[in-house]
């Protein structure tokens, strides 16, 4: 299971402030708590900064590095974005994330080539997002195929299928989790990745939601997630679905973090 | 999804010693607040008494029939109690449980019958229990099989493909999930079924796993659970994957539970 630590996003207000006053500090705070906290890899992410978005994401990345050996993930929509901070990094990244959009494919794919980065796909075409399981896995077939074209080995492909908000869409989840059995069994090798906050998105106590959402992923076979690995419910639910899911000997991991005060 | 509540149970030391010292209140109690907690049936169980079982098991019913006009699981692996308690029942009960072993077959099917009663069917049988997906499903097509010779319909038929306990067999969980999804792919109409601690039985944090495996069961297509529905994070966790699973029209099952104050 592959966690991608999510919270240095300025989609935050803590983070987006600390960005803006260039507060090194926290920004480095954050990044040894997720690497404390069994992050893989820790996203960064500047979109709210617009036309600043590469200085800014550059600012954070040498923040970061100089406080975890953990290797980053770039979040931009931005394919010029991603380019420039690339030769800073001092690890393979991981790239978030690609779609079926003509010019985000060819922008990324030769940069994730490039770098043997890995890579986030996205289960959304120029002219749709997939909302059905078909659509989902059809969309994810067509990533498998494009990032096989660059001669990026399907290890590195992380699908994501998508999961709207319930409160507008009661399949969305179901579609998800379908989508996640059949993109796994389809193509071996593959992984699969999902955000967690989307789906909780105008309901209350959305956390609850996220963390069971979680589960359900996990048990459906995707095996990576892009979460907040200091969130000790959230973690807690993360653990002990693996556990449960046999993909954990002995329980041994379970009785660690249990001994390491990390469940609830 | 029907919630079968299973406080009543003699193997808790606190009920094993108000049926002991004849504490009507206390059974009562426990009676109403599963009822107010969402309840549909009151499982009974006064197996810890022995020869006095029956005995017990009659006070137990007559005090939880004066609070509640819940229907009740008549828990008992021993038919002559079950048939000795029946004719008091105010409603059609569930009968916990029926195995493939002849003699259970032989006392308890016609009792089932003749009170139109609902029957958790457990996959065992005379010499073996079933820890393999295919031995749990193949005994699920057993019972399928004596519940239709005895002309009771599929409908009341909840099959629980037991779980073991993770610390002991890291394949329990899995195994129990996918003959969940196999039973109800194979034999539309048939219900399945599990208690929830079982699972759980030597690790610390107990609640913890057992709440995370309801909601993966859940998702695998189980729709009914005998567990304790007081229990506020296992409630959550029942109503979060509910909905999740597309089963709560417009959220509204959560938004109650939520405005109830039942949502942790």
């Amino acid at each position: 299971m592959l966690i991608i630590g999510e919270r240095i996003n300025s989609s935050r207000k803590s983070i987006s402030a600390a960005i803006a006053r260039q507060d090194k500090a926290f920004i480095q705070k954050e990044a040894m708590a997720q690497t404390s906290a069994d992050a893989h890899y820790i996203d960064v992410n500047a979109g709210t900064f617009l036309e600043e978005e590469a200085d800014r994401l550059k600012w954070i990345i040498e923040a970061v590095q100089e406080v975890t050996d953990l290797p980053l993930c770039i979040d931009s929509p931005d394919s010029k974005v991603i380019r420039s901070v690339l030769p800073l990094l001092d690890k393979a990244p991981m790239i978030n994330a690609i779609t079926l959009e003509p010019e985000r494919l060819e922008g990324v794919l030769p940069l994730v080539s490039e770098y043997r980065a890995k890579v986030v796909g996205l289960c959304q075409s120029e002219d749709a997002m997939a909302t059905t399981v078909e659509a989902k896995v059809e969309m994810a077939g067509r990533l498998v195929e494009v990032v096989k074209a660059e001669g990026i080995p399907r290890e590195d492909l992380y699908i994501d299928t998508l999961v709207y908000p319930l409160a507008t869409d009661a399949s969305s989840a179901t579609a998800s989790l379908e989508a996640i059995r059949k993109v796994m069994k389809s193509y071996p090798g593959v992984h699969t990745i999902c955000g967690l906050t989307n789906i909780s998105h105008g309901l209350p106590n959305r956390k609850l939601i996220n963390r069971i959402f979680l589960a359900a992923a996990v048990s459906s076979g995707m095996d990576s997630a892009i979460m907040d690995p200091t969130d000790k419910a959230l973690y807690s639910s993360l653990k002990t679905i693996l556990t449960i899911m046999g993909k954990d000997d002995f329980c041994l991991e379970y009785l660690s973090a249990y001994r390491d005060g990390r469940l609830e």
